[in-house]
């Protein structure tokens, strides 16, 4: 079903077109503009507030600015829908992150209006200045430089990394600051106090307020030097709202705050900084989900809907008549409470995700025990090392692929001190509709080749219970448990909590041949496919090894001793993953068995469903099958 | 030889006996320490500018604060020298940085007074927060948690996330901001001069100018309103220098700036501090190499001067009557300037580490091609993705260990997108006397299993220069290089450039029997074996692989055709590195041969020289030799 677009935005193919029209009439491109956005997610899914909250932005910037030329960087990118429509993909907006449509975010190989690949927060200013510096070295003086960057993804280190170099490369950058209180969830911290504050001018408020003071004091100095007030005010205004700004201690010229859903005002005030030089910040003040009240109102729950009518705002679900299997995250969430219930030291964190990880369930009820610390994964794992060396247990959750952003704390603070931080990898292997960018493919190597760390991965509910309450016990040291985005397989899934042993696997079924080694929620695969191979006398052994380090010596002596052909599985990467350290072990102990590794093999995978991933990697259901009847030599499926 | 220290520091085994003595007693226990740490870095080598920089620092907070049970936290810890002696570390202060001796860095299980292991910067805030909100859900309310870090590392991005988290928290904290204006090298960017202006007070000076004309102008108003501008002024200078400071726009309190030399004023300060709650920031002016003339003034050449004459100042070298190899990080060095010089695309980024790597012969000849971007390997890595958009070649030159902070960005901005960046990993395999923090272990595995990236590991001079050439050609996508510390084997290094068939090896020589695979400079120790071998007729193949990703396919292919037993030589982590990578293609294709991998085990692995280290480790050259022979069964050396 392809939606119709209002009558101007029909007519813009791309940024050129937008700027033939008037300035007036940006008020209607920028209406049409959000309707479409509502009328095209409501239908086909996507992110939603973030995109509704920049329409005014997109529209005034693409009509100010002379893009492509002038190259324009989306922090994040979830907002980019706007200017994914009016750049060209209007007419293909509607296969917006599935398999083989457009990206969510923006993508270098999908348009040249899209100037740098993002999904990860806070790295839209080091990109934009890199392309700012390359611009002045080329002597191309007129081109100008634009990031876009929420107040959350301003909390991330790196934006302030970039930030301080900026202040100091005299190159043609301009930040545009999209403050809208909001990553997913509302933003924590400091910063955004202090956003708060300058937009409320309380800094100004008091120092006037204390002059007015002093003034009132000493009236002896003449008439009434109360009148003196107006004319200081004037005049130290300026002065104070740029020296006392955060933004100018770094050297940037700053603007505003003004609103950023006034088009009017934000093409003049653009219009205006494009003729400024150097590094210069345009505060915008936006709302998520602007313009649709729902939106507006709960912008966490709105942030990527699903599926709604988008007159009464019903967001639609799947019914089902009988229980169905809860997400991991729920059960992490859920295990996290009862974890901390009865161990005083357990902790939580989680750097800007609480209601994707569920963790929001034991901050609601624990908040003195756990903590959103912003877009701040770095922190966030030196953080929970700094509670660790107090005897606390902290479970950090975070995105696997957004571990990768705190790796040199995973090694440098965490595990060569050997401290008891469980590391909560959600979202592990193919993440589905976000693409390249969050597929959590390389935790296993990763993190597998630093000493002292476990890995682990749970193939069901029950197993990840236990493997946080293991990891929760004294003195395990650094412990990684990964688990993948979406719904495990046991309906019943509060099961009592039991310790495992570290490095145990489990035999879910004996047999001859061959031997099927998985690790974590893809073992449920195999499982159907030994059922399927049963029916035509094929039996495989079935080993869920639980732990990719350290590995079941004993077992997998067993396993190399029994049979001459082994298939390993893994939703991760196959350079040093799991199905390697299988390879390290067999070879080491000078075993000689057939090895097929299945597993994301290296390349990079798009968008598109779990499922439909892993079958163009080669590990679906049909593609283990048919790997163990090749590896028995009988017929295989197709 | 053990050094004498003064009357006072000689009785001071633990910060317990310092407290036992005068505050006017300070000074002297100062001058002691500060002349103990001259005598004996001077004979026995280590860091020297920054341990000067805060003796005084150091030996108020031990005074002042009840350590160890008040918490503190050194951010970088090569200047924690003093920390150490007065910690009960005098005596084996001699031993620092060698091997079995004491670690040169701040080390949880060397004492109960190094509360977090540190090495790598910017960790302190976020570890110091983390102790401090354990106390508060602890209950332990007196105690104080105290962060020491540099004006340097406070541009790393972490520092920024923790004081974002730190400003909400509400738990005891206390920065000390060391403000040096040095890392190693000189600090940049936009932080360092935003506090040099509050440190020369020019904001309050522009404010008190503003004011001035303007109640110039308005003089009517009374008899001579320029007499109210004193009493303005006292009024609105606390409020304004506190309202205008970018830590307190945080929602730190700010104090100083001080003069971190005067003992006494540091003491009076700090004990006020003591008992003012919540975040605080400390900011203390110090001078790098603090009466030691020479360090004062050369302080990157003092950073870590080696042997010296405390009198003279004369920095012993070691003297050669024949030429010898130079460093690899002078080779990188000269090998950019030539590069740049033939193309115009090669660029050159550094985080922080110009000297160390050699960059600043780039940056000296060609400034306006060459960045130091700070203590921000993040942004250094995004930065450099940017640059590369626009179709230049960034060398990005990042110790090996450090690379793990820009791990995301390599992922995700460089190698998603496959851009042409190149990444020379300086530092990589064992480090040497900087020990675990230092060792740049695990960058074949971490690298390796991201698409589009190649890695490779030069043998010698040429193999480096080759492999730069090779890299800095159009569209080839991410590129490593990885090399060690130290020299490399060719005093004739600068040969002419030539380019190299990416994943093609070398075959040293062809032999019998065994064949050994080697991966980057370790690859000379197999030469000398082979050499030595040869005496006893054992004739070994000998392979410089030089790419462990991609591999040579057609090399291996002939090898396992050939030779029943293979051994892989690397300066990196066993688990998924270069001999993983060997194994994945050996059992892919059908092999069986015997592997037996040589590199790092899954261990921390302390301080101590390279070849320490490297025989700890199992690969020095007798390993390898004892290797081969085990693999021929003749008898083995010991």
């Amino acid at each position: 079903m392809i939606n119709k677009p209002g009558e101007l935005l029909a007519s813009i193919n791309s940024p050129a077109d937008l700027r033939k029209l008037k300035p007036e009439q940006m008020l209607q491109v920028s209406q049409e503009l959000r309707q479409f956005i509502i009328d095209v997610v409501s239908i086909h899914g996507g992110h939603f507030g973030a995109s509704l909250g920049v329409v005014e932005l997109t529209t005034a910037l693409h009509y100010v600015f002379n893009t492509p030329y002038d190259q324009l960087v989306w922090d994040v990118g979830h907002q980019a829908y706007g200017h994914k429509i009016l750049t060209g993909r209007r007419d293909n907006f509607h296969t917006n992150r599935k398999h083989g449509g457009i990206s969510g975010f923006p993508k270098r190989k999908e348009s040249e209006f899209d100037t740098f690949g993002v999904g990860h927060s806070s790295t839209s200013i080091s990109a934009a200045l890199g392309m700012a510096v390359a611009s002045k070295y080329k002597g191309e003086d007129d081109r100008q430089h634009i990031a876009v960057i929420g107040d959350g993804a301003m909390t991330g280190g790196m934006a302030f990394e970039a930030m301080n170099h900026a202040g100091v490369a005299n190159a043609n950058l301009l930040v545009v600051l999209n403050d809208n209180c909001m990553s997913i969830d509302p933003n924590v911290g400091a910063l955004k106090e202090y956003l708060t504050d300058i937009t409320t001018s309380r800094t100004y408020n008091k120092m006037r307020d204390e002059i007015w003071n002093i003034l009132g004091k000493i009236s002896k100095f003449g008439p009434d030097p109360r009148q003196i007030v107006s004319k200081i005010e004037s005049g130290i205004k300026a002065t104070l709202l740029k020296q006392s700004n955060l933004f100018e201690g770094l050297n940037f010229r700053y603007f505003g705050p003004i609103d950023g859903h006034d088009i009017n005002h934000l093409i003049s005030v653009m219009e205006d900084l494009k003729h400024i030089p150097g590094p210069k910040i345009l505060h915008c003040l936006t709302t998520k989900g602007k313009g649709f009240a729902l939106a507006e109102k709960d912008q966490t729950k709105w942030h990527a809907p699903g599926l709604f009518d988008k007159i009464t705002g019903e967001i639609y679900k799947k019914h089902h008549d009988t229980p169905q299997p809860p997400k991991y995250q729920d059960v992490f969430g859920h295990t996290m409470v009862e974890l901390a219930e009865q161990n005083p030291k357990v902790m939580g964190v989680t750097p800007a995700m609480p209601s994707g990880c569920s963790l929001n369930i034991m901050m609601a009820a624990m908040p003195e025990r756990a903590f959103d610390v912003g877009i701040a994964e770095q922190h966030a794992v030196t953080f929970s090392a700094g509670l660790a060396t107090q005897g606390l247990v902290p479970f950090c959750n975070i995105y696997s692929t957004f571990m990768q952003r705190g790796y040199d704390q995973v090694v440098h603070d965490v595990c060569l001190q050997n401290l008891n931080v469980v590391f909560c990898l959600d979202r592990a292997g193919f993440a589905g509709a976000d693409g390249p960018t969050h597929h959590g493919a390389y935790d296993i190597a990763y993190m597998r080749c630093i000493p002292n760390m476990v890995v682990a991965a749970p193939m069901n509910e029950q197993e990840l219970r236990n493997m946080m309450y293991t990891a929760s016990q004294e003195d395990m040291g650094p412990f990684t448990i990964r688990y993948p985005r979406g719904e495990g397989v046991m309906p019943k899934w509060r099961t009592p909590l039991e310790l495992q042993q570290v490095g145990k696997g489990r035999t879910i079924q004996e047999g001859e041949e061959v031997a099927i080694l998985t690790f974590g929620h893809i073992g449920n695969y195999a499982v159907d496919v030994c059922q399927k191979l049963a029916l035509d006398g094929i039996t495989p052994g079935h080993y869920d090894m639980r732990y990719a380090k350290p590995l079941d010596a004993e077992l997998l002596h067993h396993i190399f001793s029994k049979y001459e052909k082994v298939v390993t599985v893994e939703d991760g990467c196959l350079q040093g993953g799991f199905g390697s350290a299988v390879l390290e072990f067999m070879v080491d102990n000078g075993y000689t068995s057939q090895v097929k590794r299945l597993g994301i093999p290296d390349a990079i995978f798009e968008h598109g469903s779990q499922l439909e991933l892993q079958h163009e990697a080669g590990f679906a259901p049909i593609d283990i099958e048919n790997t163990v009847r090749e590896l028995v030599g009988v017929a295989v499926k197709v």
